[in-house]
């Protein structure tokens, strides 16, 4: 975590023959794919790569909310549970990309289709704290996808959250998803 | 500009003893100034630092909108202009940081601080098109700035600018605020 709660952490998703995490599989959903690699190490504060044989390193970074209200915010702090548990062997990293169409949207525009019409936010209270998440936002950095997000969950709750990922992506925000890939780990 | 209009652009605003810009002065609003240099150059962009003589350098990165709604995007751009217009031979970079108060709040919270207590947008409404301006985000970069705002006005416009500054400086929003500097140039 940041020294400051609110400090933005850069973190790099790094894909080897090393790491604590071994990778399931790699789904591409929308667009092009990963390629393959057997391990992945979530690094916070990353230095530079000193490790050659990496299939490849997404890069995100923390950060204020950017649609959730004040409301919105006290429902998640009383029911979401931090990364790390023992029990939350299995993790999923999802980095999606939005079109150009959504980036030029207003504000008032992307808030309405991210939650009142889409419920993003209520759906994603249905499921904790059964699901740990943590956001990382990579369009600013110029990386090739905007978000990663970061799930953790027990073996119980895996089926939950298959239920969480199909219903956000049958709603009008992932309309605008023009690129998605779908990372399952588990814990070593 | 970006390829794609709503692209992220890196800028990098490199202070040396070369460049566009000359520096006429640069005041610390709050908190501590930057080192004093005799020109500016605005790098999009850009590379490896090979100048070893620089001064000092920022780096921010356009964005989408993270406030602004639909009617004030339609108000905003029927009204600005382009940077580069040879007349608006006066520039100044504005370098400014909130604090942690400021990112801990919900988007509905910082919007209402934003707009409806401090009408920042309807503020710089008032001194369009004599006004062109871009705002470049440092916050997730790891920048020692969150925002670095870069203007440019004719000398005629010289005294309403500095109006459009002070008004901003007694805004709700400016209490936030930890650290600001004020930098003045004109083209070479």
């Amino acid at each position: 975590m940041p020294d400051k709660p609110n400090s933005p952490l850069l973190v790099a998703f790094v894909a080897s023959a090393s790491g604590s995490w071994r990778i399931d599989r790699i789904n591409p959903v929308i667009g092009e794919g990963l390629p393959a690699a057997d391990r992945l190490e979530m690094v916070e504060r990353p230095r530079a790569q000193a490790n050659n044989d990496v299939a490849w390193t997404l890069r995100g970074v923390t950060s204020n909310v950017r649609y959730t209200k004040q409301n919105e915010i006290t429902a998640l702090a009383e029911r979401e549970q931090a990364l790390g548990r023992p029990a939350a062997t299995r993790a999923a990293l999802i980095p999606i990309r939005k079109n150009e169409a959504w980036w030029a949207l207003a504000q008032d525009e992307r808030r309405a289709i991210f939650e009142e019409q889409s419920h993003h936010i209520a759906i994603g209270l249905e499921y904790l704290p059964a699901v740990s998440r943590r956001l990382h936002h990579g369009h600013d950095l110029g990386e090739p996808f905007d978000f990663l997000t970061w799930f953790e969950y027990s073996p119980e709750d895996a089926n939950a959250f298959e239920g969480l990922v199909r219903r956000l992506r049958q709603t009008p925000e992932w309309r605008y998803v023009d690129r998605e890939v779908d990372i399952r780990l588990s814990r070593i």
